[in-house]
């Protein structure tokens, strides 16, 4: 895929989330490839817009960076939700080499967040802007389940 | 492994996890190589004794065939706690190369087993009597938690 490093890092959306999955995704940077960059570059890999998306075949093997991306994208909604509840959040995944799979977010003996993974080869947002309300949408649901089932999550 | 086919069918414990856990095992069997076999000669792999564990490799990559059966013996689980509650229950599975991971049944938004794993190239257990027993251990403490948590686990 070719990126377009196009966004200066003062036009980043000011959203809690943004230091949170820089973070996450430099801690996924295993052999520290990435190590360099600033985060509106790292960023950048997690914007996929719909012109690139029609370029991207339907049907692909998903490569380990893109895989470390989208465990960077859940691990930091985790980090997100620990602020949210003061309790431990941990993310898990189940993915098959086709790009298909199962990601959960527990917390105590509660899911919180429970997401079916599908074309993970072509993972993205159409901005990050989009990734930043997307996060925040799975952050809130998942705090209304520990509001709703506190017992549970604390099990 | 050397595999001793010494337990006759009329031996097998008198279990309701047996037919269960011999249907999952036959459910993973993808290419049907093991179609052929009876029961008994099906679940012999799951026993290793302690004088067979003290023959493997404390370190080891599991192969495709006992992940193949630590799969179907948590889908077994999930089957029997399906069967002691009425209601769905999805194991989910993560595994790293090296035989170290998690496994999770989940109904609804309960987690009702969760277990971390560790050297998955020596799974089995001293006997099918000590499975069936472990097995039944985890099923009763799945059932207590959906007993505690009903509402959590319909959502």
């Amino acid at each position: 895929m070719n990126v377009d490093h196009t966004i200066p890092s003062e036009a980043l959306p000011d959203h809690l989330f943004i230091p949170e999955i820089t973070r996450q995704t430099r801690a996924f940077d295993t052999y520290g490839v990435n190590e360099e960059l600033p985060p509106a570059e790292i960023l950048q890999a997690y914007v996929v817009t719909k012109a690139q998306r029609r370029e991207m075949p339907i049907i692909g093997d998903p490569d380990e960076e893109i895989i470390a991306r989208l465990k960077a994208y859940y691990s930091a909604i985790a980090m997100r939700i620990e602020a949210g509840s003061g309790l431990m959040a941990a993310p898990m995944f189940s993915l098959s080499h086709e790009g298909f799979g199962r990601v959960v977010i527990t917390v105590g003996k509660l899911l919180v967040l429970d997401r079916t993974l599908r074309d993970v080869h072509r993972f993205g947002f159409e901005s990050l802007d989009v990734m930043c309300e997307q996060a925040d949408k799975l952050c809130q649901s998942a705090l209304t389940l520990l509001e709703n089932y506190p017992r549970a999550a604390r099990e």
